[in-house]
């Protein structure tokens, strides 16, 4: 059976590309590697990309002459987790109230680790935490 | 600047978690870390965390002594990439048609790679691509 290696790619979806761009990059600290009118990509750790879509630019079938790209969207506040160094977790707390962006939650896991939570601009949950909650993190 | 290291977790939310379930391990061979009445997490090449909400059952803050996970939800076709090896996607071609599950869409990427599109039960747009479309891929 193949394999599947890893998530290359996660998707928010967001009213206005600006106003989350200007959150991942200044308050994240995330650097675009892709920009276009519907669509900003950011490296996440070398590892993983970030993509911010525009609500409802991609529910079309977008065709080129590379092949085509079905229809997707989305809607609701969703849910991504970021992997931090525990070392770091003091200066991400830091980093965040200088630019005045609220905790709203905490977690010790039973396994090990912590994570913060907190909102992007379009109420999107999101978490830093740090390893030992999960068998592969 | 603190660092954000990976991505550990990507979130799905969908309708019926055990036929969401029956697909990702028997169509593309996850295996479960964690199985609670609400979500199932995935294991994803060791690197990453697939998580599967049921719909509509994060949406009240979940409070506990190890602290609190605030609300989150999903609707719609959201879209997420998972990483193959180049020399399994003629693999994971005969896997999907295998199990009936429907190529919908083709790229072959101007930077390098390739990519599949098909549905899981609930409509998310998932795709298979092999290395070489992103400076980090």
């Amino acid at each position: 059976m193949p394999r599947l290696n890893r998530i290359v790619e996660t998707a928010l979806y967001v009213d206005d590309l600006g106003r989350a761009a200007a959150f991942y990059e200044e308050k994240l600290g995330l650097s675009s590697m892709l920009r276009t009118r519907t669509l900003y990509a950011y490296d996440i750790g070398g590892q993983n990309v970030l993509l911010l879509f525009q609500r409802g630019a991609s529910v079309e079938t977008q065709v080129s002459e590379h092949g085509s790209i079905p229809p997707h969207d989305g809607q609701g506040p969703l849910h991504i987790c970021f992997a931090v160094d525990a070392a770091e977790l003091a200066a991400w707390e830091t980093q965040l109230g200088q630019h005045g962006v609220e905790i709203e939650g905490r977690m010790r896991w039973n396994r090990g680790g912590e994570s913060i939570y907190f909102r992007d601009p379009d109420g999107h949950l999101l978490e830093l935490m740090t390893p030992g909650n999960w068998p592969n993190y």
